[in-house]
């Protein structure tokens, strides 16, 4: 289906930018790329083409490489992204760490830091924040595009990207966007971190061409972003991709929603840890029971160990997940039938067995050729996937960048 | 978040078909309005506004109907849609009868015919669906813009919307499109039966303003149709809103798909009363055991009847199926968070009691949040939802026609 129509009211203005938009994002793609090859892939004229990278170049966005190869006449000079003429700062709200990273224009990591939350909520997890954009900020070696913040919680993109609530940072309506602009004098943008995270893994992630992409991300909570054709889905109330509050049974643990047996209480990686723990405590011959009982050692590495060695209760804890999210995968596909779902987070270092059980629950709860068709993968990103999402934030929102999926070598 | 930017390949006979389709999209929701309140709707110059009007009023699409209200200078000509200048044809072709009707460009049916399938399938399916579009094309008292069909299955848009897998019509990628524009010579589109119902829904039900829309079609089959920021979902593979096959317990009957315990063996029309007869023979009190032995009146209106009377067995099957449809919708609104969810089909019949079930489930399975936000409604539209839905689908692609859910009276 063709697009709907717009309303209408694109001015001249508009369409520069759109097409600085687009023609920035070709070269960003092509990494070099001479105007004559823009102009055959954008199908703009030579001049709009000449006018958007004479733009580029004076903004210092763009820069000249030398010469390509000839077609017939002189070689034509090259256009290539200046990847330092701007730094991002992506940072992550969602986990036991704060933490963010300076990325250049290419998503390179320049400066990273990390501080423990160490159970802060509220004010004064808002301070941590602050103490963590205040280094990133003093740390950056270039020009700031702006700050873009992955967090928990819906965010109310209308209000000023207000954060609507955020469960485990007892944030409650806290006007986020407003707060760090005034701040920092910066643009910001604020997205929820699931959602963060597919953007990560749409700009830096390997290869989704289809335009449809899931990201699932299990950490201390769990929650899905979802790219559709290409956009972002919020949702009417902010608050798409929220699964995990979805419920496949009928009883199990209170969520911190208040609901029982939701998603998240099975498989973030936070409720994995938790329930190996109690899984050890009640095992006598738990090779995991002396950490389980020392509290401090029992993180996701050891569950790995535990599993890895076939440690039965482990396995019980880690199967339940496999299959939670298997069928929370299923409900994606039988409702988007988006082709590539990625899972992100420390549950990946589970390995191929966690991966294998998850595919064979989607396959056996799937329409069979939807399922045939569905990719379920490890996200190749590291840790950073969500701060690194919300930096490509900041290329869509103020450079107009957005993943073309062209063929390459189309000219 | 902003659109991406599109490939950029925009011609001037493109803006100038979107011109059109914009314009005319204006003054069919407007009903009566000037080219200067087109223009200020539009932020298209009036130059541009008089000749996209021109074009319509050249086409017989548009006419003019003397004049409105003066703001001062001279009462402007009021333009409004010639709803006979083509008519419509859709068709439904996924229940016990196959049905379609001839429609006004308003969507007022002016002509309908029903055949009994009687169990035909594959080959002899299609020679129905051939006398029925004889029928009406045979039917029609104005130019006909096309032929839509809203079908079961998975239909293939990019191979010449083929049906991909049409389990109840036994059609195996059938080129449904290419055999019917050959034996009509007129545009034909091929649209899934519960997309086709979203079309509908979307075009003609009740207000439906935030672009985002679920409508869950139960009658033979059980299946959604998705409209995300006013465009309708397909998925990678043509699979989007089958909802049907969704699992949400760990036995069940075996689906017609292979699995077991699918969504549809629980809720949907078919299912509904094939379970309500199953337990009236089991109950020697039933007031509906001689129908069902007679198995003849036993339709959705004896399970009405029944349900409405308390009678038991009835109760439990009924309110199985609302539990399965509270899930379903459950997950749609923690994925995808739209607002807007209606039920079409029979199983409306059962009326409020059982809406009342469907509502009470989805608020204890969702997010409080995004459930207190959600509203599940039955479609305002009548039985010809789906055949309406695949006329409406014409309107779009042929003439450029899209709800824009403009403010009314905004100049």
């Amino acid at each position: 289906m063709s697009q709907p129509p717009n309303d209408g009211k694109a001015t001249q203005q508009q369409t520069k930018a759109h097409n600085d938009g687009l023609v920035l994002s070709i070269i960003y793609e092509a990494e070099e790329i001479s105007r004559a090859a823009i102009a055959r892939r954008t199908g703009l004229s030579r001049t709009s083409v000449g006018e958007a990278v004479a733009e580029l170049l004076g903004r210092g966005l763009v820069e000249e490489v030398g010469r390509g190869r000839s077609r017939g006449g002189k070689p034509p000079i090259l256009l290539r992204v200046n990847v330092d003429a701007r730094h991002l700062i992506g940072i992550d709200l969602s986990g036991e760490e704060l933490r963010g990273a300076v990325y250049d224009l290419r998503g390179e990591m320049r400066h990273t830091v990390s501080l423990p939350r160490d159970g802060r909520r509220g004010a004064q997890a808002l301070e941590l924040t602050y103490v963590l954009l205040d280094r990133l900020v003093t740390a950056a070696e270039a020009p700031l595009l702006g700050l873009g913040i992955g967090t928990p919680g819906l965010i109310d993109v209308q209000r000023g990207s207000q954060v609507h609530w955020a469960v485990n940072l007892d944030w409650l309506d806290i006007p986020l966007r407003d707060l760090l602009e005034r701040r920092y004098r910066l643009p910001v943008h604020v997205v929820n971190d699931s959602q963060a995270a597919a953007m990560g893994e749409y700009f830096f992630g390997s290869g989704h061409h289809s335009g449809n992409l899931v990201v699932i991300k299990s950490e201390e909570g769990l929650g899905a972003g979802i790219v559709l054709e290409g956009r972002l889905l919020h949702g009417d109330h902010f608050g798409a991709g929220e699964i995990g509050h979805l419920v496949f049974g009928d009883d199990g643990r209170v969520c911190r929603c208040g609901n029982r047996g939701c998603l998240e209480t099975i498989a973030s990686g936070a409720a994995i840890v938790q329930r190996s723990r109690a899984a050890a405590l009640a095992d006598a011959d738990s090779a995991l029971r002396a950490a389980a009982m020392g509290d401090l050692a029992l993180d996701m590495e050891a569950v790995r160990r535990a599993y890895v060695a076939g440690e039965e209760a482990v396995r019980g804890v880690v199967h339940d997940a496999a299959r939670g999210l298997g069928l929370a995968i299923a409900t994606l596909v039988g409702t988007l039938n988006a082709r590539d779902i990625v899972i992100s987070g420390p549950v990946t270092r589970l390995g191929d067995t966690f991966l294998d059980a998850i595919r064979q629950q989607v396959h056996a709860r799937s329409l069979a050729p939807l399922a045939r068709d569905t990719c379920v993968e490890f996200s190749s990103l590291a840790s950073d996937i969500t701060a690194l999402g919300a930096a490509a934030m900041l290329l869509h929102q103020e450079l107009g960048i957005w993943p073309l999926r062209l063929p390459r070598h189309a000219d």
